[in-house]
This record gives C-alpha cells, sequence and structure tokens, in this order.
C-alpha cells in the first residue's frame, strides 16, 4: 500500500464548511492528527487512529505524520481553518526540508474555510480591498518584526486580520497592536471582534479603534481592523455591517 | 414569501471544494446572477433563473439581485473563490450603502475557498507566515496606490499574493510589480503562478523574481510572490514544494 500525507483545514468549525474534498479524505484515512479541538472534530470510526496532542507541538506532529505515510499509512494533519495559514502546512514542509528523503512522498494539502474569511462574512464585506493576515504570536519572530508589518500596513492602507491575537502566555500584544495603529488610522476605524466563529458560542463585536481593547478578544478571536476607507452600515436590528469600498478616490 | 440574498464564494473551480452551505443555498434560491464563467457553474434545474452578465457590471448586478431580494424573491450572486476577496460582496454592500432601506434585508454571505489558497495548496505552504492579497487592477484605485502597497508590504516581510495580475486591457502592471519588487527581494525570491487551479487547464510554473515575467500569467492566474524567508524542495519528478518557514530568525 503507498502512502498518503493530507494536511487539511477543516474550516471555521460549522460542518457545513467543511469542503466535500475534505470529507472524502478524511473517510479513507487510518491515522488523523492535530491539536485537541481539531481532531475532536473528525468523527470517530473503526480503523481510524486519532492522535491529538497540544499547541506547540507542531514539528513533532508533523515528523509523525510524514514517517507514517513513508511507511505507508494513510494520513490525515488537521487544521482549523485553512491548514496554509498559521496551520501545519509550513510545519509539515519544514520537516520535509530537513528530510529530503520525505521529499517523493504522495503529500496533498486541501484548502480550507479560514477564520478570517468566515468572519469576514458574518458582518459583510470587511476584506474588499487589499488586505494582509497577521499572526500576533511573538513566540515564532520577534515583536520587532510583528510591530514594523502592523506599521507598514496601517500606513499603506491595508485591511489587517489578526490571527493569535492574544493567549494566557501572550497578554499585552494586542493592546500594544491598538496602541501602535491608534496614531495611524483615524479614531472610528472599525475593529472587528469574530470569536469562535460559526460556532455554536459564536460572538461578533464591532468597536472603533479608539476605544477597541484587548480584553474584547480571546484564544478563539479573530481580530480584523479596518482601513480609513472602511465604511459600516447601521441595520435595524442595531447591528451593522461592515465593508471596504472596492473603489478608492 | 420574505427575500433573501445570499452573496456566495463558488471556489476555485473544482466541485468537491464547493461547500456544503454553498450547495445547499443554490438548492433554494429562484434566480442566480454573477460573472458568465460562475453563473455556468450552477446546475440549470426548473424554477431556477440564472443571469449571466459581463465583468464591469458589478454594481447593476448587486443592485438587481438586492431589489429582487427586497420583493420576496431568493437570489444568489455567485463569485469564484470567496466573493469577499475581490468578489460581489463589497459591491453589495456598497449598493445597500447608498440605500439604507435595504439594510434590513436578510443578506447572508457564504464564504468560499479563495484561489489564492488554493493555489497555495497545490504547490505547498507559500502563505505559511504573514501575507497580503493586493488586486493588480487599477481600475478601482491609482497605480501610485497600488506600487506603494507592493513596497510596503516587500519591505515589511509579507508574502504577497496579486489578484487581476494582468489583462488585455491592462497589459503592463504586472511587469511593472515586479520591475518594482526586484530591488527589494533577493533574485531567487520564488514567485508561483497559478493558473485555472482546480481547474482541468490548471497550470503550476514556477520562477525565480529575477526572471519572473508578465507573459507567464494571463487573467485567470493568482501570482504568489515569496519573501527572503521563502524556500523550496526540489522532488524526484522534478517539480518543487514551495513553503514560508512560520519561524523566523
Amino acid at each position: 500500500m503507498t502512502g498518503i500525507l493530507y494536511i487539511i483545514g477543516l474550516g471555521p468549525g460549522a460542518p457545513e464548511l467543511v469542503t466535500p474534498a475534505v470529507t472524502e479524505a478524511l473517510a479513507t484515512v487510518d491515522a488523523v492528527l492535530g491539536y485537541f479541538p481539531y481532531v475532536a472534530r473528525v468523527p470517530e470510526r473503526p480503523g481510524l487512529a486519532r492522535h491529538a496532542s497540544d499547541n506547540g507541538d507542531e514539528i513533532a506532529r508533523a515528523r509523525q505524520g510524514l514517517h507514517w505515510a513513508a511507511e505507508g499509512r494513510r494520513v490525515a494533519l488537521v487544521s482549523g481553518g485553512d491548514a496554509g495559514v498559521f496551520g501545519m502546512a509550513a510545519a509539515a514542509f519544514e520537516v520535509v526540508a530537513a528530510e529530503p528523503a520525505l521529499a517523493g512522498l504522495d503529500i496533498r494539502v486541501l484548502p480550507g474555510i479560514s477564520a478570517m474569511f468566515a468572519a469576514a462574512a458574518r458582518v459583510g464585506a470587511p476584506l474588499g480591498h487589499d488586505f494582509c493576515a497577521i499572526s500576533l504570536s511573538d513566540n515564532l519572530k520577534p515583536w520587532a518584526v510583528i510591530a514594523r508589518r502592523l506599521a507598514a500596513a496601517a500606513e499603506a492602507g491595508f485591511v489587517i486580520a489578526l490571527y493569535n491575537p492574544i493567549s494566557r502566555a501572550r497578554p499585552w500584544q494586542l493592546d500594544a497592536a491598538f496602541d501602535l495603529l491608534r496614531p495611524l488610522l483615524p479614531a472610528a476605524t472599525p475593529v472587528v471582534f469574530a470569536r469562535a466563529v460559526t460556532r455554536p458560542d459564536e460572538t461578533i463585536a464591532i468597536a472603533p479603534l479608539e476605544t477597541a481593547q484587548g480584553t474584547m478578544a480571546d484564544m478563539r478571536t479573530l481580530v480584523i481592523i479596518g482601513t480609513a476607507e472602511t465604511r459600516q452600515i447601521p441595520r435595524p436590528d442595531g447591528t451593522a455591517f461592515v465593508y471596504a469600498p472596492r473603489r478608492m478616490a
């Protein structure tokens, strides 16, 4: 039997946002590896070994999956959202780069609906013009690089989607990001806090940059920061649509 | 009957990348509107009116869909990829902003697999660290803004995904972008040309920035430009994986 490694994006959470390509691949594998909450989303069935591990184990997890595939097993490495966006895909290719014998393996990346797109869809079209995605985690890169990217993005007019905005071990970075951005963007710039998007406990909040605070987010929140162009449309139910116009003056 | 407007991302082309949420919504609408090739992807059935129009008609198309929904019809506005990424979603909310009576309508944006994520999945994990998406079309914003964003992104270390890289009416912009980026990035920086990704006529090419040319792309190509961090892994079949390492020195 020929081994295969699928690197899979499970989407933001709702089952109806899992692509058929992913559902079909998951039906054929004999092992699935990933972070606890993502592995928990893959239904149990006879013949499927589920190996959940904690965050921070990405390289060890990827290596295990690749080695099993090299031994002829059919393996899925799963991420939430899209595995290529701050997920398992880059970790897997870092392992392949370090062990070139793995480069001939059948490795297939199956894209997913990212948290960023699901969050945007919930409020309107806040990513409607040029945008960027930045991970606020300084575990893998220096804070100075993150700060520079935030400033460059705001100054050049990109909408900013922030991944990994806050955690117990990284409590101050999101407030530092807002403080850094406040002098660069209008006070009324909409900031979207999309927590657990498409999950049963989803919450969506919108605040002006002027009063946006780190406490409005947690580990499961995707934060979208608009530009001077970003507009809000009040709705009769008290909520608002947020969108970035396509046309620029 | 209560009207509804779905704003739908059909994904990059492969049917197995259309989400179940989209498939279910399309089964319930009585009208679908969009650019010719996207409407053609929605199967014909009795009771479904398909209204295809050309590029450039986005506002008129969005207005038509919104007005039909306001009259009680069930309507889908369809885009390729994700409708929130240089697709129909922003156009629709521009119309709502201009006609506030529409803000109470039931409008649901259903996210899709973007061309950018599908292209990335095909070659590895080129969006593995911070990245941005830029439309190279200067129909809706001045070229000076695009040039400034390209430079800011490269200087700050973002991977760059280019939408709308070239067309008959915009023949020079992609070469201008490469010329602008060459002094800012290493000569060997990988550039991925992913054409018609996941379609039967898909082609994938990788060139170093040093020799990348506009003629390597067409209207259906998504271009990904790496950073100084981006790595390639040669494969036994002569192709290569491209990835952006998560960790930065």
